[in-house]
């Protein structure tokens, strides 16, 4: 299995961490953004849309992270990660969403900006009202549970923990989310939760 | 079983359209957006990011097109709209995924933009060009498969369907993309294909 990554994405991040948690073996292909390696070939015959993280295994080709969560959960994780029922699914499901959507688009882009000087979708402020849009969302569930979508951790909290941690450097603070703070350290503290690349 | 929609919304669409192939029986609350009923109780206690759509079926409150679609074809479809195998489900996923990203803050955006001169996630142009880094890879697919992630339709076509359909109201023509023209045709064809209402 090879995770094609960029160590400052938490994108790939969120991968490294079900692959660290489930102790897949695996390869980490590091991918040279800085020279657009993602934009050209070969890279762009593995993935289209010319992001990372890609995920290569047994033939499957996977560009997605939120695919990769699903694929890793369901093959190694049994139903501990991603349930087969249809509600709880669903459940982990929309905080997946939540995750490529509000959080990708808000935090993930503004801190981008932030620290590349790069805008590609909207402004430094309308980035920071969509994360608050999804700060409060998992600031209302998480002030009366300990994780996102069940009684156990998910593939949901992994897929949202990356950008939220590092909310602050798309100068949003988390000061005025307590049980947002409490659960980032409850998902640090799981055994074999993977430390953040630089 | 509610979904609470509006008639305008692409996102709500994709789960009337997986109602109808399903024939799932179901009540339709239409939201008045326009007096902005979405951002207001007691429609935030059904979804704190104050977005249609909604539903709402024995118990479960699931408030992301995604999950919803997850949902329905896992608790209506059996295998086919969403396989249970790591591998094909992940394949289903990734292009979820990519509407709820790429199509929704490309197409989407902009089509609201153009339609309520709204911006709110960057300009036209922003929009458009992540618009096309989308429809370049569904052209890719389409250019030697008929459905999306499988040899046969599931909720990824579903998922990608409504905001590529609207793109040129979204100033994004699609002559250039055959394919894609082909696959909005095959998807209209499938027997209780939902009519788009306006």
């Amino acid at each position: 299995m090879k995770l094609y990554l960029v160590a400052v994405s938490g994108n790939s991040y969120k991968v490294r961490i079900l692959l660290s948690l489930l102790k897949v073996p695996h390869e980490l292909v590091f991918v040279d953004t800085r020279n657009k390696a993602h934009k050209k070939q070969p890279f762009l015959s593995l993935n289209p849309r010319g992001e990372v993280p890609v995920l290569e295994d047994d033939g499957v080709v996977l560009w997605d992270s939120a695919a990769i969560l699903v694929y890793l959960a369901r093959k190694h994780g049994g139903e501990q990660w991603l349930p087969d029922a249809p509600g709880p699914m669903a459940q982990v499901m929309q905080w997946v969403a939540l995750a490529g959507n509000e959080i990708q688009f808000g935090l993930q882009y503004a801190r981008r900006g932030v620290l590349q000087d790069r805008w590609t979708a909207g402004t430094l402020e309308q980035g920071q009202a969509m994360a608050r849009v999804a700060l409060n969302a998992l600031e209302l569930r998480l002030a009366d549970h300990a994780w996102l979508a069940l009684d156990r951790p998910t593939i949901a909290d992994i897929a949202c923990f990356p950008y939220v941690e590092t909310a602050p450097e798309a100068r949003v603070p988390l000061d005025p989310y307590p049980a947002i703070q409490a659960w980032l350290a409850r998902c640090k503290a799981l055994p074999g939760w993977a430390e953040r690349r630089m």
